[in-house]
């Protein structure tokens, strides 16, 4: 067991509904230290890989992100979920529907900063029915740049969006998986990774 | 003038209506070892400073606080911007209206991490009007903690945010102060702080 499964296990909050809280040390309140870890870890994992780029989408995906960007040197760039005054010109728009939020969201990159012959990493806090993440690789293939991979925080693993993920044939790396969530008993189970 | 102003005159791009676009290297896609230099730089600026963790905002906050906290050896906390299914129970919350996007949002943080006792180093990459960093100094005060300062990536000068925030005895460090932005010419006047 990592240091990241000892966290979740210790501080996750499991809410009904397959709500699992983390929001004391990933998606509000963020542990710096555990988030370097995860960077070194996602680099570990896709250390062959030549990763000219690192993608994900906002909020609680750029810390991950930005640590993982130092650890390849590469530039990140992070996806936008609303068309902003701020951003015009040619951009790659993809339609996602959020778990979380319950709402479609447009998710959008500019075209100056995906291109062909850049081999792109996407990283995120979590993966659950997986639609954010098959966005941001509709984005990347778009762009003809080339989707190296893909590394995940927290997948759920009782929802379908890792399958799809790993059918297509991409690399997914989650760094915690959960397999089942127990709101009355509060219980976390994580799958062995081991 | 520093690296982060070169960069600003280099590769900022002049909109009308006063729009300064840095997407290429702070808001969008980001420049990973600039952030640490901007990081290492608020350390300096509040190095006399008992900072016990850093807030900012969602979403383009978030990179540049993850690398603050990582200087000052805290954690982060990042206010959202809207209602979660995953935020319950107590929450501090303000109101603020967004210079970019033209509207009001309900900016909300945890009870569970802001306390009395707590000293807060606010983060953000833009003040122009400044409702967004008002909104959280109010929620700091509203816990307790003590607002210890605010650092600033690029200030807008022109507009009264910083003002405001000076006038009320807060430690404001811009390190870019945009003067004027000429979308005819795509002339960005940064003020001389040396």
């Amino acid at each position: 067991m990592n240091i990241l499964e000892e966290r979740i296990l210790r501080d996750g909050i499991v809410k009904s509904g397959n709500v699992l809280k983390v929001d004391s040390f990933l998606n509000h309140q963020v542990d710096i230290n555990l988030l370097e870890e995860i960077a070194k870890e996602f680099k570990r994992r896709f250390s062959d890989k030549p990763v000219s780029k690192i993608l994900t989408i906002e909020a609680s995906g750029i810390g991950i992100a930005a640590f993982a960007a130092k650890e390849f040197g590469v530039p990140m760039v992070f996806a936008k979920k609303t068309k902003s005054i701020n951003i015009d010109g040619e951009m790659f728009v993809a339609e996602v529907e959020s778990f979380t939020h319950k709402n479609k969201n447009q998710v959008i990159v500019s075209k100056k900063f995906l291109h062909e012959g850049e081999h792109v990493l996407i990283i995120d806090d979590f993966l659950a029915n997986g639609c954010a993440l098959q966005g941001l690789i509709s984005i990347v293939e778009s762009s003809g740049a080339v989707v190296e991979g893909c590394g995940i925080v927290i997948e759920k693993g009782f929802q379908i969006g890792g399958r799809v993920i790993r059918n297509l044939g991409y690399q997914l790396e989650s760094l915690a998986i959960v397999d089942a969530l127990d709101a009355e008993t509060g219980t976390i189970t994580l799958r062995n990774q081991d």
